[in-house]
């Protein structure tokens, strides 16, 4: 009987459901709307006899990455990175001290960067990510990442990740849903560490990219990165590289900023229930607020439509009992 | 105690590795090299005790597919689609008359058609596979997939696919590994019935693809497809897609043609055991002979570097039992 009941015991361990009905599966999250909506979704698409029920395999959930899973503010992490980068690399590149952007961003005289615009930002992307193989780059990024600290907070930037976000992707996985990161972000400056941060793998990371070349050096292939744009991840971008990478409509859809509001419409553009959600930066005390007057993650058209358009706003402030993962 | 064996026999369906020993893991391979090599492969890769032993996330193996999963002689069935489609959508395209590579493949005229080169290929691959919606171009490739007939063995295309490396499909994933098309073919022309004939899931294939825009229609999101190429997945376009799409380096890839080889040293190159293999279409009898002369699947380089390269033909003729899927 012992054995039996072990058995018994084990086989249920194989079940992709094995939440105790009991436990609280978003326990960093305080009792509010939001929360309560994304219980009710997950129960309503994943329960056999519900008219909304949603086979696993198509269980797809996408996911902004800036601002929604981890920190954006005040300033992109792969700026900073980039910033930094061209200090490092600058020693072997005399020539950049003739382009007034980079010669801005080696002195660190940001004014002057600034004044050089988009144009500017690109030229200073451009120098520090391509010009070497997608492997240098990958351990580039990957040592960065280990080391670099954030100014205010002083931890390692993949240990900013929002914590309720990430008891969100195991509540979702644990229910069968496969998880994508969908971001404007680089999408090799994301795989080092999502799968570590987020139990997202590399191949389940979308972002945005610019083209590499196959070449051989010394008879081995490499992939070369090239100063060039591939593909831009953002606005309209997103529905574009999910259908392009995953082919499948996700059910449910978070984002934190109006350059999210495509993927939340294509989202929702579906048959059946669906979830499109909006994490709202309102805690200046335990991370950072601000929605319409901010040079990162705008959020003005996902407050106003919201209630029209069935967006779901998540106030950082009220609806998390904590922000920030442990360190 | 019989309650304690259908226990224990229900939990052995759990674990992914439930071959029996015994059992044939490639029942339609004859013993051969190819077949011996696999085996080798994946029990090398798979044993926890060996120094070749690869995580399951990075169980990565990424296949071709026309001719090396399906049928691809005497051609392409993507571009036996497109004839079709031209003759299907000329009553509302009046001014393809004007175009000589379009008006010839309305008559039918594949000599005219051969004329216009590879530009007048490209106009009637971007006539009938650009100007609609994602949604909209999937349902025709589906709806005609479903029907049209191979003229030769007088059955829809998705059957033809190889008995054999549907076999290996399984084996693998068995064992843990994570299958990827990675194929010159059109992405959103695959997608519809890979699933169904491999067992892989749209987003475990990777193609080639053209542009799309996301427009707003009646309130609701579409993606027209544009006529403009966005990605070629082919030769040096596999391993860039396999960098875009997937993040990872497979440890084991199948190809047939010189289009692969490129995708085969991106595989190679990695640490550890890997397997890279090409499908040598030898048997004129039960499908088609054909190498180095053809206008589809040329195979040259794949068969004069083979030995020096690691790359092992599959001998169609001799090392498969059978070739095609029953229908």
């Amino acid at each position: 009987m012992l054995r039996l009941v072990l058995a018994v015991f084990l086989l249920s361990l194989c079940t992709t459901q094995f939440v105790n009905a009991g436990d609280d599966p978003l326990s960093t999250w305080n009792d509010s709307a939001s929360k309560r909506e994304i219980i009710s979704f997950v129960k309503d698409v994943t329960d056999p006899k519900s008219p909304n029920f949603v086979k696993p395999q198509e269980r797809i959930a996408t996911y902004d990455n800036d601002g929604t899973l981890w920190k954006e503010a005040p300033v992109y992490t792969q700026i900073i990175f980039a910033l930094n980068q061209v200090k490092a690399m600058a020693p072997d590149h005399p020539e950049w001290k003739d382009n007034p952007a980079l010669d801005a961003a080696i002195k660190g005289d940001h004014k002057a960067l600034a004044a050089t615009g988009m144009k500017g930002v690109v030229e200073v992307l451009m120098a520090t990510h391509a010009g070497m193989t997608t492997q240098d780059f990958e351990k580039i990024a990957a040592e960065w990442l280990a080391t670099a600290k954030d100014a205010r907070f002083k931890r390692p930037y993949p240990s900013l990740t929002y914590a309720p976000m990430v008891e969100l992707l195991g509540y979702l996985r644990a229910n069968g849903f496969k998880n994508y990161i969908v971001s404007g972000g680089g999408v090799e400056f994301m795989r080092p560490w999502t799968e570590k941060a987020y139990g997202i793998p590399p191949e389940q990371v979308i972002g945005s990219s610019i083209k590499t070349k196959f070449e051989m050096r010394d008879g081995k292939p490499v992939l070369m990165r090239q100063p060039e744009v591939f593909f831009i991840d953002d606005k309209e971008g997103k529905p574009i590289g999910i259908q392009k990478f995953i082919g499948r409509r996700p059910i449910a859809a978070f984002g934190n900023s109006d350059a999210d509001i495509q993927m939340l419409q294509w989202t929702l553009a579906g048959s059946g229930r669906r979830l499109a959600m909006l994490v709202h930066h309102t805690d200046a005390e335990r991370e950072y607020a601000y929605d319409r007057d901010t040079h990162v993650g705008k959020l003005a058209k996902g407050i106003d439509d919201a209630k029209a358009e069935g967006w779901m706003l998540i106030d950082m402030k009220n609806d998390w009992k904590t922000v920030f993962s442990a360190n």
